[in-house]
């Protein structure tokens, strides 16, 4: 089983004063647009962020989380419906893309050429890190990034030479993941046992301490990603789609 | 550069008849495990199909696709917000991931997991295709597959050993998908540029005189992803992520 690079995979999140040279990133780019595709239409485009002035201001909209205010480079990976559209409009066929459907097909593609650029990176000796952030303030970033109607920004990718190990991170077993045939409902006490995993990783109780918490369930659902928050999120994302046409909500 | 597998990877839709082995399965899921996660909360779950009637059954929602009716593995990747909130719940935390953001916070987490399994099963020796149609038949195969409300199919890979060599797809140049700093508005001119590689590609010369089209934008727009066909495929996921929770369209 050729598994040992994945089964160590970690996140960086501090990276060397060091650029990432231009050939090298090209080359991951042109590998991970080798990744599965919707029907090969490469529904996809990545933005580059190396400038130091640009990184800032896109850092901010990452709530200048480390791995975002210290990487040479930032990946914005967008799902992006213009591109095809416009080609296909100039080739005067009646193109219909502006939808929720294709956003979704999209939003896969790009996420799946995303992580392939992290693979590849990752495999010739570089550190990335996902910054999920993306998604809370993606009109922010479309608006800073310049992106027309129909590009959406869907995940970013903190790119640099490793200054650091990595921590390991506590995983579920992959049978608490796996289910056969259909979905296995468990029972209250499995479901506890299912996170225990994760409940007794030291750092993880001290999150708890730290947060003034009673235990770890409240520290993510309380303060990392709060009802309120989730939902004043959503309608501001509701309201953005709405506005450039993927989901038309009256 | 180590990018060989990564250049060369192809999609497979053609299977031998023969079982992929449990241990090998679940070390390819254990792996894909460790893949980058939202905040380390895996909000996903795998569905593994393997039964003969069952793969029937699953394959119908996938149009019947050679893939999807051959490959002795179907692997439903969902994003799954429930095991996480009852988790929550039982902790007596109040959870709120019954919402739009979160909605797509696990979608990403289940495309990169999807993604990571499809890499490691490639890396040994195993092949996989996508099947892009579990978004277009989610309400479907979610009932099929039993899964619970917050439990949302978004990606699908056929599994199994090839009985092909695969075909090479031709892409768009990487020039075409890096954009620096901020997004570059291409001309006309430079935008038939850059697919003329898709449309001098013999195969898809073949397509446009099979489909009685003038070109191959049309091929995509009017045949293969009609306007239509992807509105009402839109009404219908917005109405099922609105009756499970997610989207609230009054």
């Amino acid at each position: 089983m050729k598994n040992s690079y994945f089964l160590n995979r970690k996140s960086i999140r501090k990276f060397k004063d060091a650029p990432v040279d231009d050939t090298l990133l090209n080359d991951i780019i042109t590998g991970a647009a080798k990744a599965p595709t919707t029907g090969n239409m490469q529904l996809y485009s990545v933005i580059i962020t190396r400038g130091k002035k640009e990184r800032d201001e896109l850092a901010k909209f990452h709530f200048s989380q480390p791995a975002s205010t210290g990487a040479p480079v930032l990946l914005t990976v967008c799902a992006d419906l213009y591109r095809f559209t416009r080609w296909c409009e100039l080739r005067n066929a009646n193109v219909g893309f502006d939808n929720f459907l294709s956003f979704l097909s999209a939003f896969s593609d790009a996420v799946i050429f995303a992580q392939q650029m992290a693979t590849i990176a990752e495999i010739n000796g570089l550190g990335t890190c996902y910054l999920g952030t993306v998604i809370y303030n993606a009109p922010e970033i479309a608006k800073l990034l310049e992106l027309p109607p129909l590009v959406i920004p869907v995940a970013s990718i903190a790119l640099g030479w490793p200054d650091e190990e990595g921590v390991p991170t506590e995983r579920l077993e992959s049978s608490v993941i796996i289910h056969e045939e259909t979905y296995r409902k468990s029972s209250d006490k499995e479901i506890l046992s299912f996170y225990k995993i994760k409940e007794d990783f030291e750092p993880n109780k001290k999150f708890v301490i730290e947060n003034g918490k009673e235990n770890l369930a409240q520290v993510f659902a309380e303060v990392r990603y709060p009802k309120e928050m989730n939902e004043n999120i959503s309608e501001k994302l509701k309201k953005y789609l709405s506005d450039i046409g993927i989901l038309n909500i009256k």
